[in-house]
């Protein structure tokens, strides 16, 4: 999916909400648990209910891991159910991944070419043959870890001097990548003011923002200080959505709490043309 | 597995050699294609050949994840496989995970409660929170990425100030972590006068060491610097050994290329008593 027809169905649907599908059986409405795969019943019935709210969904790999390979079955019913259902959404695996060169054309098979998802997050600590094999997919996106919103982000992403502040350097360097033009970046929202500092060095991409809501990050400023001439920024919500009920209505729960932080985000939208 | 009793394995088979299954599907003998999980057959007649010559096992999660859940199965089926048959084997799961938290949390259960690996490589880009889930598992080993062997490690491993190295932040900064006496390394071999700076800062850690052979890493050196009073070095080799033959005789040819590594190891792990 091309980043133009991302922006399309952002203008489109008067949102960029990524619904991201953290799964946990500990937690999905008992119910469900009476269903053969209650994780894919409980992310299906997510998705015929939110889908004209959201623009992508992020699929957090660990979650359907931890069941082994029947968890790995949900997963690819999940992406095979969006993929065949709702074509427009932007799928994103969540999984962090990155290894040497030959491993990481490995993965990009596993995610691109086997499960068919739009992009898959990596981590940038092995450099450029760690990412490139995801980079030669270009219908693809791969997005970079930049900025993440917990807490451990302080241990190696800044620096006593700004200048070198490690997360400046990820989105630098990676410029430099081949194909880096297929690069997203995930900028969590906990500190929007470094989403300034981002725009700087990377005006033109599009960002991946985790951490608004209940990590604490506001949406406002999210967007003031993320927003570009694409719009160019996907906020990701999971917990507080997927676990807004409990009972067997939980869906109108979720869609209310998706409708309300879709509404925040249509009226930051039209008020760029004012 | 504790540390020490992997010292007790290493004496005892005259060998810190660790096989690393990169399976692929497309370089495993012909003949094995009949079988009706090729890869696990592959996996299984390596594992039945050369056990006697290695003490460690390394799996890495992309050659598995490639063939989607069938490929999850395969994984499973040879850490049990392992498990059951030669649990003296230390289990390392090369997965290169780490994600927020409860997210960390998730992996950790994956591979050491639900598959019973007796470790995993994490990547440390998103620091303390995303590793500390794995490291509450007391008998369990974390592997993190220090100084991988990759090219794309000058990417941001090192620094312009040799003080200022990302890796030795790395190493340091995971020390003061939450029960990180379960922590060992992944030190890539290629340039092994790093290893003595590495001994430097971590002197009793285990170290994981990919990179000697096919990437120009040399297994002497790696020893002289590396090693310590629990000997604390793995030395990785993937796919000299695995594709060292490709008809019906691989084996023999496997056998003999890990008998040579084996060789070597035992004249250096002998010279250390003279």
């Amino acid at each position: 999916m091309k980043t133009s027809f991302l922006k399309d169905q952002i203008i489109s649907k008067n949102s960029f909400l990524c619904l991201g599908l953290d799964s946990d059986i500990n937690k999905i409405p008992l119910f469900l648990l009476e269903e053969s795969d209650p994780i894919f019943s409980f992310n299906k019935l997510l998705l015929d209910a939110l889908n004209e709210l959201i623009v992508s969904v992020k699929i957090n790999t660990a979650f359907y891991e931890v069941h082994g390979s029947k968890g790995w079955e949900t997963l690819e019913k999940t992406i095979d159910y969006i993929n065949n259902t709702y074509p427009n959404l932007f799928t994103i695996a969540d999984a962090k991944r990155g290894d040497i060169g030959n491993t990481s054309d490995m993965y990009a098979r596993a995610f691109f070419s086997h499960m068919k998802f739009d992009s898959i997050t990596v981590s940038p600590y092995m450099g450029n043959d760690s990412i490139e094999p995801f980079l030669d997919y270009n219908d693809k996106h791969t997005i970079l870890l930049g900025l993440t919103s917990n807490n451990g982000a302080n241990d190696f992403q800044y620096s006593t001097n700004s200048d070198q502040d490690l997360f400046k350097k990820v989105l630098i360097k990676s410029q430099e990548w081949k194909n880096s033009n297929n690069l997203m970046y995930v900028v969590g929202a906990t500190k929007a003011s470094f989403l300034k500092d981002v725009r700087l060095i990377v005006p033109n991409s599009f960002l991946l923002i985790p951490g608004v809501g209940a990590q604490g990050g506001s949406l406002e400023d999210t967007f003031k200080n993320g927003v570009n001439d694409q719009i160019g920024i996907l906020v990701n919500s999971s917990r507080s959505i997927i676990y807004a009920g409990n009972d067997k209505n939980f869906l109108k729960k979720s869609y209310l709490e998706a409708k309300k932080i879709q509404s925040k985000m249509c009226v930051l939208l039209n008020n760029i043309n004012d």
